[in-house]
C-alpha cells in the first residue's frame, strides 16, 4: 500500500521551478539526514560576536540533538566544544548564557580548560590518561562579527572566500562594536526548509506584512512583466533607477551595495544593499532610524538596509543604526526555532538613544506573520492531496535557488559529487 | 525478539466472535491503513447540511493529515475540495467554520472561484497554465441531510442505495430545515474502532449510563434467553409485542420504522425506529421531547427514535422533536475525535421553545461516559497480556457485524476481492 | 548515511569499565527489548507489604504498558493478576489504590473473585466456558515486606537465595509493621539506566548532596589512594576501621551487618549495614533519628543504615527508626519514575513521634538533586559527540557491576547463554 520511494529518488526526480515533494518537508527519516548532511556538515549561523563579548562568556547552542559550547576565551578568541563531558557524558553548560573561568561538569567535577583540556579528574587512578579525554573541539569562524561554526570533522574551506567577498559590506557596522538590545526566540509550527523558503521571497509580503511593507519597496524582490499595466511598468523601472542612483552614490561613500550572489557555493550566501521607502533609514514603521547612535564610523542614515542571506539557516539586516539578525535552528520535522537579535551601538542607551519597542516591533510583527505562514504551509503539505506547485519565476527565484542549493547539497552526499552536478543541471 | 506479524497474517487469522487482536488498536502502521482503506476509500459521515445552510458558507473537516472544504455555492449545492493551494500547498481555510465568496489563499492571495476553478494567481508569467491548478475535488452526498464524502478517486457506487433505502425514514424529519443548537467535540482516548464497537452494543448501558437508560428500554439491544429467569423472559416478550405494535402504528402513520441493515456492504448501514420508555418522546431525562416545536409536518410526538447507524463512523437518531449525530475522526491510534450535533426546528427559539441544557444533557452525559470506557479499553488493549476475548452472541452480535465489516473491507484492499470473501466465510 | 548497528553487535562489543554506547540510552528499539527482558523476565521491586495492608486492599503497578493488580486476598495471601478483562480487555481497577470484595469490569461487570476465577458474566449464553476466561495471573513474592513480582511465564527460581540471605538482615526492622508516612513519584528526564549508574556511586555525592553528605561518609563508596596526600589516606583508615568495629558490634547484638554481594546472579542484589556520620542514626539533617519510636523490636538508635540494592530497579535503607524504598519505573526510553516510601512503625503518630517534614527532606533533596544529574546526562547521551567513558575504578566499581549485569541478562536472551558467558568474560 503507502509505497516507499527512497530519498535518493526523490531527489532525482525533483522538478525544477517546483516546490518540494512531501517527504522533503514531513518525513522523520528525512529529517533526520537533513541534520546530518545540511546541518552536520556546513557552516551554521549561530549568533554574533557580542553574543559572549567578553573573555570567559559562554553560550550554549543546540543544533539538534547537538549541544556546543560556544566560548571567548581569556585571550578573546572564540572557542567551540561539544557540551559533553568526557567521563560519562553530561552536558556541562546548562544555561544559555553564562561566565565561566574553567568549564567544570556539575556531575563528578570534571574540570577543562578554556582550551578544552580536561584538567582535573579525581579518583581515576594513575593509569588514567587525561590527554585522551579532551573536549571535543567544534569549528568556529567569526565572519564580520557573525558567528558560524561546522559541526563536521572537515569544515568546508569556501567560507573563506565567503568572508572575502561580504566583509567589505558588513564591516563598516562595526558588528563587534554592537550589543545586543534583544533576543527573541520563536517556534515556528513547520518544517525548516519552509521558513527558509517564505524567506527567500517578498511575493507575501503585500498581503501579509503591513508593517514591513512600509520601508520596504514592493518591487525589491521580483515581480511579472505586465505589458497591459502600463502604471505598473513605470513604478517599477522608477524602482530600478533608484536602485541604480542609490548604489553608485553609496559604493562612492564606501559602502559597497551592489549585489554579490553565490548561492549554489557550498557555503552559499547573496548580499545586496536595497534603498528603503520614505525616509530610507531603517526597518521601522516611520522609516527613521530607531536608535540615534549611528554604527561604527558611519555618518550617514540613509543607507538602506544591507541585507545577507546564507545557507542553510540566516538572514541578516545592517542598517546605518542597527542589525537585526536571524537564525533558525530545526526542531523536528514540523519544527523550528527562530532566533532574532536586535543590535545597536554598544554605547546606545536604552530610552535614551533608542526605544526598544520602536527597535524591535516591524520584525516581531513580521516574524509572526511569517510563523502563521509556515504553519498553514506545513499543514498542507502533510496532506495527501499535497503536490508541488511552480515557483513564480518573477518573484520566488531565489526560493527556488535556496531549493536547488538543499537538493545539491543532499545529492552530492548521498549520491556522489558527480551525481549532484547531472541532478543540478537537469 | 518482539516477533511482528503481518497486517495480512493478522487479517487472515482473526477469530470470528472475539474482539480484534491488539495490534488493530495499537499498531502506528495498522492505523495508517486504516486511514489509507477505510476513511480514504469509503464514505464518512462528515455533518449535516445545516452546517452550511447558506450560499457561501464553509465548513473545514479534518480526515486524519487531509482537510477538506466542504461548502455551499450561490446555487445551493454542496462541493468540497481538499484544503491545499495549488501553489505552494497552504491551507487555503483556517477556521472550521466561514463564509467566503471565492476562496483565496492567504500565503499569495491564489483565489479560486466556487467551482474550484483558479481565477487569479499573480506574477506567473504568460506561461502558466490555470487550468492545470484547480483545486482538487472531493466527493460529497447528502443523504436526507446528512452529509458524506469520499476522499478516493472512485467512490463506492453503493450509497445510491443506502439513500435510497434510508431517505424514507429520515425525509420526514425534515433535517434541512433544522438548526444546529450546540456541537460539541470530545477527543476520546482510544482507538477509533473502540469508539464504535462501545456504539454498537448496549450491554454495557445498566451499568454506566444512568441518564440514557431512562428513554432507552434494556432490552432493545438483545440479551440472553434464561429459562431460569422467567420474570426477565416475560419483560422481553412484552418489549417484543411492543415494538411490533409501534412498527405497525407508526407505518401506517407514514414512518418507516422496520429495521433495514446492510451491515455488509461496502456502504454498509442499518436502521430501525425504536419505542421509548415513559412517555416515549426523546432522549430526555423525562423522555418527553425536548423542543416544543416539531419536525418537518411531523404532529405525533410519540415516535420513539429512529436510529441510523453507518459504517464506518456514525450514528444518529431521529426523533420528532430533535436529532442528534455523532461523526467520529480517528486523530491517531489512541485518539479520536467525537462531534456531536443536536439539531431542532429552524424555528424553535431557545429558552422558549427548547431548553439548550434539557436537550443535550442525556447524550453529553452518555458521550463522556462512553470516551471513559474507550479509554481502559485501549489502555486494556496495550497491555502485553491482552488477547481477544469473546463477543457475547446475544448483546454484540452488532459489535461482530462491525468487526467483520472492517476486517472484510482491510481484506478486500490488502488481500483482493477473492480472499476478502474467505476471510468472512471462515 | 546513518548507519545502523544491531543490538548484538552492541552487547558483543560493549568494552568493559566504560559508560553503555548511546543506543542503549535513546533507542526506541533497545526500550523496547529492555521492558521485554529485563522488566518482562525478571523479578521487580514494586512496593512493600504496608501498601496492601488489609484484606481486600489493592495496589495498581504500572510496568510500561503492563498494568498489573497487586492486592491482599481475604486470608492475607498476596496475588497479583494483570489488570485486563477477559472480555474485551479494559482495565479492571482504575485508581492507584482501593479495596474491593471481588474484582468488578467496569465495562459490562464481569466479576472475578480475589483468586482470580471468573465468577459473573452475563449474557454470554450457555456454551460459554467461564474456567477459560480467569484472569492472567502474575507472580508475586514479599521478601522481608518487600513485594516483587515477575510478568514471566516462569519467573527466576533464585529469589530464593536471595530472600534467605537477605531476611536475616532486613527482618529487624520488622517492615509488615511499618506504616507509610509519604510516597513521592518523581518523574526523572532520562533512560532508567541513568538512573540506576547514578545510583549505584557516591562519586557524584560531595559535589551534588550537601543534605545526604551530612549522615553519608565520603569514604563509603570509594577513592583512589593517593600517596601524596597523607591526610587522606589517615581519614580512609579510620573509616575502615569504624567499619569494622561497628560490623563487629552490631552483629554481636544479632543485626548482620557485612557486605553480601549476588550482583551477576539473575535476580541481582547486594547489601551492607553502613555507619553513619554524627550522632550514627538515620537520613536526616542532623543524623539523629526522625521517628521516636524505634522498629520492632530494636533498642539502639546507632544502627547506621542497612542499604539493600537489587537489579534492576531498587534500592532500600534500614534504619532503626524508619525505612526509605526506591523503586524506578522505565516509562520510556528517556523517561522514568521514581517512587519513594518513606516507612515509619505503624504505631508512629506524625506530630507526635515523628515530623513529617524532617523524615522525608533528605531524600526528597537528593532525589531531586539526582534526577536532574540523570537529565544532563541523557541529555548528553542523545548527542552525537557523545561516546562510552571510563567508570573509575575507585569509586564507580558498582557502576560497572550493573552494566556488567544489564548486559549479560540482555546477552544471555538474545545471544543465548553461551555467548554471554563470553560477553561477560570478555
Amino acid at each position: 500500500m503507502s509505497s516507499e520511494i527512497s530519498i535518493e529518488a526523490l531527489l532525482k526526480r525533483r522538478k525544477k521551478g517546483y516546490s518540494l515533494e512531501a517527504p522533503f518537508y514531513t518525513s522523520d527519516e528525512i529529517f533526520k539526514l537533513d541534520m546530518e548532511i545540511i546541518f552536520g556538515r556546513h557552516w551554521l549561523h549561530v549568533g554574533v560576536e557580542p553574543d559572549v563579548a567578553e573573555p570567559g562568556d559562554v553560550m550554549v547552542v543546540d543544533i539538534g540533538k547537538t549541544s556546543v559550547i560556544v566560548m571567548r576565551d581569556d585571550d578573546m578568541e572564540l572557542r567551540a566544544y561539544h557540551n559533553v563531558c568526557r567521563h560519562r557524558g553530561a552536558r556541562i553548560v546548562l544555561k544559555e548564557k553564562t561566565s565561566v573561568g574553567n568549564l567544570v561538569c556539575s556531575y563528578h567535577q570534571w574540570t577543562y580548560g578554556q582550551d578544552g583540556e580536561l584538567l582535573f579528574a579525581e579518583h581515576m587512578g594513575n593509569d588514567f590518561d587525561r590527554k585522551c579525554r579532551n573536549l571535543k573541539k567544534v569549528h568556529i569562524r567569526s565572519v564580520g562579527g557573525l558567528i558560524f561554526i561546522c559541526l563536521a570533522e572537515e569544515a568546508p574551506d569556501d567560507i573563506d572566500r565567503m568572508a572575502a567577498a561580504i566583509e567589505p559590506y558588513i564591516l563598516p557596522h562595526d558588528l563587534k562594536n554592537c550589543k545586543i538590545a534583544k533576543t527573541v526566540d520563536l517556534i515556528e509550527k513547520g518544517n525548516w526548509k519552509l521558513t527558509m523558503e517564505n524567506n527567500r521571497e517578498c511575493y507575501h509580503c503585500v498581503g501579509n506584512h503591513p508593517e514591513l511593507t512600509i520601508p520596504l519597496f514592493e518591487y525589491g524582490f521580483g515581480f511579472a512583466p505586465d505589458g497591459t499595466n502600463p502604471k505598473r511598468m513605470e513604478h517599477a523601472a522608477k524602482y530600478d533607477a533608484l536602485v541604480q542612483s542609490c548604489h553608485t552614490g553609496w559604493e562612492a561613500s564606501g559602502f559597497p551595495s551592489r549585489e554579490i550572489e553565490h548561492l549554489t557555493d557550498t557555503t552559499g550566501f547573496r548580499a545586496e544593499r536595497l534603498p528603503l521607502d520614505g525616509a530610507g533609514e531603517a526597518h521601522t514603521k516611520d522609516t527613521r532610524s530607531a536608535s540615534k547612535k549611528l554604527l561604527g564610523s558611519i555618518a550617514e542614515r540613509k543607507l538602506g538596509a544591507l541585507s545577507f542571506w546564507t545557507q542553510p539557516n540566516s538572514w541578516n539586516h545592517f542598517m546605518s543604526d542597527h542589525i537585526v539578525t536571524f537564525s533558525v535552528f530545526p526542531l523536528g520535522p514540523d519544527r523550528n526555532l527562530l532566533r532574532t537579535r536586535w543590535l545597536v551601538h554598544k554605547d546606545a542607551v536604552e530610552g535614551v538613544d533608542y526605544d526598544l519597542n520602536r527597535l524591535t516591533e516591524v520584525w516581531e510583527a513580521t516574524n509572526q506573520q511569517d510563523a502563521d505562514l509556515v504553519e498553514i504551509s506545513h499543514n498542507g503539505a502533510i496532506s495527501p492531496a499535497y503536490e508541488p506547485g511552480p515557483y513564480s519565476p518573477y518573484t520566488e527565484p531565489l526560493v527556488e535557488k535556496f531549493t536547488e542549493w538543499y537538493v545539491g547539497r543532499m545529492a552530492e552526499h548521498l549520491l556522489g559529487k558527480q551525481a549532484a552536478v547531472s541532478v543540478a543541471a537537469e
